[in-house]
Formats: structure tokens, sequence, C-alpha cells
């Protein structure tokens, strides 16, 4: 049997990361050596205790949690309550943590486990802080990381948060232009492919079947999380982002994608960090990254309730 | 039966250009006043050249031609040879055009002829010069204008020139925010709505049928205008832009579209001259501008070469 | 005798202007074939009436007037009544002009007065907007206008109306960008100069001697303009920019300047405008503009008020 | 007696950073911490080694020196080989340091340091990386800054290594926009003061008298630094920039300055890294830095020579 693959996730849960998190606990096929967490749908303290709190939802005490970076390399820092709830977990509560954050900052844990685990796979899910503040602190770094599979972007989608701007980009764009030009194998889920995976009311009712503390929590989540973007988007579900990344980790035959060129905008006030993807090949610069466009959208619902499932029941 | 609609078309012909001209002639509808020519998918002499010979072809050497500006308003002039020929209509020879241009500036018989009209339509077919320098010189034509339909822009659909942008808007997004940011009434057709009018080989079959020396150059336009596109974005044909204008004025029936805030991009590096849509309205700003987005294609085409047909016939 | 020089004068009169229009009238060497007007310091209705007006002041009813365009290429417009007054011409009451401005448009007037006068000098006191508009409507106006010269700019010198920023290039910053890129031979008058160029009291005591109505207007203008600057500059008189130019047309000699290569910023939030020059050399860039920056301000000033002194004893 | 004041140098040795360091270490009234390096004059394993070698030299050797970052936040590193030397010291060779950098980065010094050390004053002598980072980590450390003295920016100066633009922000202008947005207590020492404060061949002579080591590489330092600005500016000296901010920390009274805002330009093409000045306040923005423009130049050589003058005594 395959060794499991070491990833780092760096994520500010929120409710898609909180699905992405249990759909990680579930997978054998994956060693995480650790969760940072980072300013975005909620500020860091909010997602540092979500994550806690997820972890011991799912009984996995023994995951390190790494609070990161409190605010965005430029921007003032803007959040997402009206998306995620005011505690970024669909103001469901869960009971305080009894576990707790590890000492070291995020980023320096990240340099650490980057310069001791060549090949090493981070999984962003929110704001690319951390990251680029640990190539700017530590550059000999990038040549240490396997890959970084990022829910970020949007090009042909028309952006969420704001016009032609998904939220992790526009709450840090000038952290994924770090990342971007690190020179890394970079590949991206953006909106353009999650704007597909849409949690309709047939998902929604499999989630309420799951079992346990879990299945309640998911259920809760999912239910809150689309309600906003159905009404907003007018479609029959809301597009579930972060757990893309993990699944695209454990089963990339379930995407397609197209390795093109893609350039944050980091001048114009209209669409400040827009992933500007040459999709056509009209600019004549090299592809920087493997961008995701399509899924199994069925196949993908199927394999994450099951492993969730399996989780859901060996927990209650 | 009601009056002709009085209409000014502002052009840079060009292959669509040049349907969306014998689309005109064929439409008793309209009451075209002048022909405005500008620099755009090539240069303002060629443009000009192309409008009078166009006229020609289709005996309508009444209808007089104003040449216009021959560069936008601070870029330099890109052209478009590579999609148009490099005479700007498919490398078709034509007769040397018996008609000349008028020696009135283009700019200032659109004011003239704006001033003199109230409620008149301006159908800008190519880059938006010679109407934002128009404004800039006479601002007070804007209460003048009924409407503006222009051929621009591109969101969702992720530009053709280059990434995001759509070529006119590429070539002088200056004078597009100019036109934008006048108060007028306008409605946009922009790549989103043209991508899906595609002449697909059972589009070029009809035009191939077409008689006479209209229908023979229709075919010969088409037939080279396709090729680059339909390579180039691996679609069953290529889009049909600039008659999509002249359609809508004619047929609004056709058409879905959203009013929306449009802002053009003057700041960014990557993305200069992209048309923001605040498709969701996540901006609070008021729309400006009637987005079309969705067209019966085969009503349109329908339409089209009915119209064509019968203008064809009759000059053969 | 050399024949006179023909000149253009374009111009938002605005109390430097006046002085500057009353230098002109004043000297022999200068063929004034028209007064061009634009919005700048006051909106273009007042600049134009108050042109007419200072025609008639100083008898000189021949000259033709041209008013120009209202507004800037993009920006909304700014003005500058704190400086100049309401009326633009320090709230001083001057007659209701007997004269009045001809029908053609500056632009127009502008492009037919080069085509017909190759090597004629454009004198620029206000924003650049009309000789811009004429660039785009008729770019081979270029290769005959012999010489520009023009108020325009800030390196050294900090800014006026706003940080690094000199007021006629912060009204309309896209037309410099088009004249300065437009190849021709250009010499600045920037603050950099004209800031040591001050009226100081032993200069007011001058001008109060001047017989007439003239010397009456000249001394309410120059007070005036002089008091606002005084107070921010904490210097001992107000800098006289405008005059800077027809006094460099007409002799050089009391000028010291310096061929650099001049950048027109159009994409910074903070000092959109700027005219970034490069005083060292640093950046490789063939010098495009001779920049002003020394005068023999006691010369300057002499021969200004024995100038303006004789026509104001002439006419009173 | 007063204690000691106790500071950090962050520092990218560099001919001035050299001087600034000899200054520090022969003024009894303040308490150095540690020193920080910074990529800037040349890259950081050159400054960091530059560091070890001058305290060498002074006898220092208890003097921590931290290595920081090596890279800009965003930009790629543009280093000054040409005014340094190749080595950052004029090619003079120093003998190998017989001391190491500590192990811990200067990021993270930085933090514990300032968290342990309320009302710290911070001399940055070179790009700002390392605090902006600091920041960024760990946003905290700012309410615990007493005060930051920087040699940063231009605005009447004019710039030095481009048009506008000072070295240090040209290097890392994102980084000064964090520490200038941060609410610090910041004083900039910025080229309109440096570039009066020249050694010319009199203060060129006295530093030749100087005994012993110091002495020997104090004149080659300045001798070689001068050489080339002397040239570029065609000034009597080059000017001296780092020495002044130590001369402030411990003689303000040698220096005149005002409070004004300052604003980083991050959107310009032509002024990237500018720091924009409202010296007239016509912004209306508050004040966020004291800008020094004015020293008494020869008071500051007086005391800079005899301090260096008596360390050079004391080592030799």
């Amino acid at each position: 049997m395959k060794s499991p693959r070491p990833i780092l996730i760096d994520t500010d849960p929120g409710l898609d990361d909180a699905i992405a998190l249990l759909l990680t606990f579930a997978s054998p096929e994956l060693d995480l050596r650790g969760i940072l967490t980072v300013a975005g749908n909620v500020p860091v303290n909010l997602t540092t205790r979500n994550a806690l709190q997820i972890c011991e939802l799912a009984g996995k005490t023994e995951i390190p949690v790494y609070a990161g970076c409190p605010r965005p390399l430029l921007r003032h820092l803007e959040t997402a309550e009206s998306v995620h709830g005011d505690n970024g977990l669909a103001d469901v509560p869960l009971p305080a943590p009894t576990i707790q954050a590890q000492k070291q900052h995020a980023v320096d844990f990240l340099i650490d486990t980057v310069m001791a685990t060549p090949g090493i796979t981070l999984c962003l899910l929110g704001p690319m802080t951390n990251l680029a503040v640990a190539l700017i602190k530590e550059p000999r770094i990038a040549a240490n990381i396997g890959s970084v599979v990022a829910m970020a972007g949007s090009f042909f989608a028309g952006g969420n948060s704001a016009p032609a701007l998904e939220f992790n980009m526009q709450v840090d764009p000038h952290a994924a232009h770090v990342v971007m030009t690190a020179g890394l194998d970079v590949t991206l889920a953006p909106l353009d492919l999650t704007h597909s995976v849409l949690t309709t009311d047939e998902q929604l009712a499999r989630v309420a079947k799951l079992p346990g503390r879990i299945g309640k929590a998911a259920t809760a989540w999912l239910s809150f999380y689309g309600a906003h973007d159905r009404k907003k988007y007018g479609t029959p579900g809301g597009p579930l982002h972060d757990p893309c990344v993990i699944a695209y980790v454990l089963w990339p035959e379930l995407f397609t994608g197209k390795r093109v060129a893609v350039d944050i905008d980091l001048k114009s006030d209209l669409v400040p960090g827009m992933t500007v993807m040459d999709w056509w090949g009209t600019t004549g610069k090299a592809p920087n990254a493997l961008v995701l466009h399509q899924a199994d959208v069925r196949g993908f619902y199927d394999r994450l309730f099951e492993r969730i499932g399996a989780l859901a029941a060996a927990v209650q």
C-alpha cells in the first residue's frame, strides 16, 4: 500500500473549509501534518477556534493547529460573515474546544515543515497570506514544496465577492501574487470550477441522513451556506468550494483542467485581485498553473458523502 | 406605418461590420443618415474605403460616408488583420469605389446630426473614438442622443484579443470610458452574447446560396472570418459580432439582457479596457447599461439571411 | 526687420493668463493669430468671456477668440476659483464684451491654422485639452507644429493644486499625455521655474504705477493672485506662471533649461498627472522636452512691466 | 544620568550604513540591542557579512546580528553595487568575521524584542521589509514600538535611483506602505534632507585624519561613496544618508522637520514607491510622519567625526 501523502491545510473555516477538513480527516490516503489558520471568512481568532472545534467534533484532537497571520499583506481585512455566519460556522454553537492551538506561528511551522518534508502538498483553502509571508521570510522553501492546490480565483465565472473577484483573491491579492510568481507547481480550483459543484436539494437530503454529531453539523453548515448563494445566483444549490481542493488531491480523475498563464491584477481599482487567465494563449506567456474547470459533480458528491458518512458513523 | 428610425453607424469594416451594413441596407425600418468610419480592425483609410465599397456593392451610393479618427484617444492603434484580412475584407478584391467620402470629419458630422436629430440612435460597431471625441468637444450632444447600441466588451466570455478584453475595448478603452460615463442610454452586445451567435456549417451553407455579387462577397467574408475563430475557440463556427447590434435595433425581442453597472478598467496592466460588470449587484452602483447576453440564435440567422437574401436578389 | 512670429495662445484666463495676454498684445515680435479658450481655472464660458474682455480692455478687438473644449478628456473638470476669483479675474468687474467669440470650435480653428501655417508656435497656458483633441482628430497637424511652449508640470517644486501636481496637469493629465507623446518640439515652464518668479511687494509697487485701465486691472489681478499663494507657501510674493511662456518665446536668453524625458503619470491614485522628469538620466529614455528651470527674474519683470506699461499708456 | 535609549538597527550595509553603525557604536546614549540585516544595497548574505565585519572592525563583537528577509515583499530585488561596490563596502577587503549571525530570523528577533521592550526605537537604514513582515505576522507589535526613524523617501529632491524614487523605497515600496499605515510614530530622513548633507573635500580631509583601522576604512568608504554621486549630481560632495537617522536620534536639535501626510505610491508605473508628501496641506489628510528637511550640516559633521574619531582612537 502506498504510504499516505503528507499535506498541510491552510484554512479560514468557514463552512466549506469545515467540510473540506472533514473530508481530509476521513481520508487515509492523506497524512495531515497540521492545520494552519488565517484571517479570511472571519478573523483569525475565530478561524483558529473553529479549526480546533472541528478537530474536536471529529475526534481528531491529535492534529496540531497553528494560528497564522491576522491580516493580509497590504489590504485591510475583509471578512464574510454574511456567507458563513458571525462565528464562521453558520452560527451553530459547538462545544468550547478542549485542545489549544500550538504556540508556534503558522508561518514558522510552515517553513519548518516544508524544509523537513520535501515534496509536501500544501492545500490552501483561504487567503494565501501565510504561504506568501513564508516565501518572503525564507524563499528556500519554494524548492521543497511539492505542489500547491488552492481554492482561488475566477475568470469565466464572474466573481463572487465583487465583480471578477473570488473572495480569497480579494482579501489578499498581494499574497496570491507572491505565491503565483514563486515558481511553484500550482493547481487552482477557481469559481469557474466550483460554481458547477452545487449542493442541490438532492445532496442536502443525503447530508441530512448522515449520522451523529458530524451529520448534524454538516447539515446545518450546508443548509446555511447554500441559502445565501442560491438567492444570489438563482441556482438550484450553493457552490461547494473548498472541498474541491481536497477532492482533487484524492481523486484527480474527477476533474478536468488546463495549464494556462495566470496573473494577479494588483493595479486595477475595479478588479484588484482578479486572476487573469490566458485561456486562449493570446499573450505568449508560459503557463504557471493548472486551472481546474470541470468536475464529475455526481462522482464528487458520492465520494464526499461516502467518506464523511463513514467518519460520522465512527465518531457518534 | 411607423416612420423609419433614424440611425448613424460608426464602424471599422471589418467582416462582421460588412454584414451589419448589409443588414442595415436591407431593412426599411432604419433610416441610415450616414456611415462614420474609425480606425480599428484596420487603419481608417482602409475602413473608409471598405465602407464606400460595401455601399457600392449594395448599390447604396447615396449614403454619405464620413472618415473619422485615425487613432484612439491615448493608446497606439492596434489592428486585427489576422482576423479580417490585410484589407479588412478577407483579402477579397472589390472594385475601387466610384463614390468618395465626405469632406466633413466624422466627429463633426456626428455632432451636427445629433444636434439636428433629437432621439437618434447611434450604432457603434468599432472602437468608440468618434463618439468620445464628439462628447469631449461638444458635451451638449449627450442630451440629444436617443440611444447607443454598441458591440463592445466581455465579462463572462473571457475576451477575444486578450484575456478579458474584447477587441473594440482593447483598442480604445479611454473612449469607452467617456461614452459609458456620459449618462447615455447604452445597450451593449458583448462577447457574452456574440460568442453564442455562431456561424456554423449550416449557416455557411445558407449564405452560399445567396445570389449575385452580395451573396458571393458575404460567403467569402463569413468563410474567412469563421476559420480564424473556429480554430482559436474550438467551436463549430465563428461568432458573428456586429450584426447583433443592428438585429437588436430591429428585433429586440430576439435578445435577453440585464441592466447592470458597467465600468471600464483604465488602470490595470493586465486587463486595460475590461468591461467590469456588476452582474450580481455586489457593488451598489446604479446600472448604466443594458447588457445583452442571450439571443434566439436561430431566429437571428433566419432573419439576417432573409434580409440579406432579398438585398442580394435586388442588386444582382 | 524679422517678420513677426505667428503664434496661437490656448488659455483659461485666469489671472496669470490675463497678464500673459497683455504681454503678447504689447509685443510686436509676435503675430497672434487667435486666442483659443479652454476649461481650467474657471469653466469655458467664463474663460471665453474673460478672453474677450481682456482683448477689449487692451483695445485688441481684432483678435479672434475661439471657444474650445468645456471638459477634460476623461476627468471631471476641476476649477480654481479660490486662486483666480469666482469670475476667473479676481472678481473685478470688467465691462461686458462688445465683441463675440467666433463660431468655429477652437479645436477646428487650431487644426486649420496649423495646417495653413507650418512652423507655427503654440503657447499653452491652460489644460492641454484642445491640442490633444486636435491631435486625435487630425494627427497630421503634428508635422506642421513648429513648437509648443506650455506652462505645465512640476517635479522639484512639489506641486500646487495637489502633492506633486501642477494644476494644468491635474485638470487634464490625459491631454498632456497625448501632447507629450506626439513627437512635438515641446518646451515646458513648470513650477520648478515659476515658483522662483515671484511678484514681490517691489514688483507690485511697479504695477501699481502703470497708467490707465490696464494698470488698474493688472494691479487688481496681481494683488489678488499673490495673496493666495503668499499665504500658502510663505513666500514674499506669488509665482507668476503663464507670462513665463510668452517671455520665453520673446526672450529665451532669460531662461535656462535642460532637455529631459518627461512622462505623465496616468496610473497613480496619488499623483495622477505628475510630470515625471528623468532629471539625472537614470531611465535611459530619450529627452522629449526642454524643461525650463531658472529665470533671470529681475530681467523678466523689467521687460514684462516695460511692455505692459507701454500698452497701458497707449490705450488709456 | 539618563539610561541609554534602547534601539534596534535594521540595515543593508552599504557604505553610509557602515558609517551609521560606527556612529552608533561610538554613542553611549544608545543601547543597541541588535543589528538586523536586509537585502537592499547588496543581497542579504553580503549585508549580513558586512554587518558582522563592521562590528568586528569596531571591536563590538558582543552585538548580535540577525539575518533578515532576502527579498522584498513583492518586487524582484534590485541592488546598488554601482554605488556601494560589489561587496557593498567599496570593494575594500575586511578580514573574514570571526563572529557569526544569530540563528533566529531578524523578523522574529524584531517581534520578540519589541514585545519585551515597550517604547523601543527602530532605526531603519534599508528597505523596510523586516518591519513590514513583522507587522503582518504579529500586528500587536505596533502598540509597543516607541518610534521609527527611517532613511527613506524623496519629495522635493527628485529621487536618486529613479525619477522621484529614493532607493530604499524603490526596492520595497509595499513594505513601506505597511509601515506607513500601521499607526506608528514615524520620522523620515528623505533625500530632501540628505541631499544637503554633503561630504565635501573639507569633510573628506577630516576623515582622512582619523586614526587606525576605523579611520582607514571610513576614508575608503566615504571616498568611494562620494565619487559616484558627485559625478551624478554635479555637487561638491556626495550626500551622507543613513547616519542622519542615528544623528537625529542622538541630536534632534540639529534637524528641522514638518509633520505631514506621507503616502507611498503603489500604482504608478513611473514612480512606484514615491513618498508623496502633502507638504502644503492640500489633501486634508492627517499627518502620519515627521519629515526632516533641513540640517545643521556643519554641526552634524563635527559631531559625527568627533564620535567616530574617539571610537577610532580607542580600537586602533
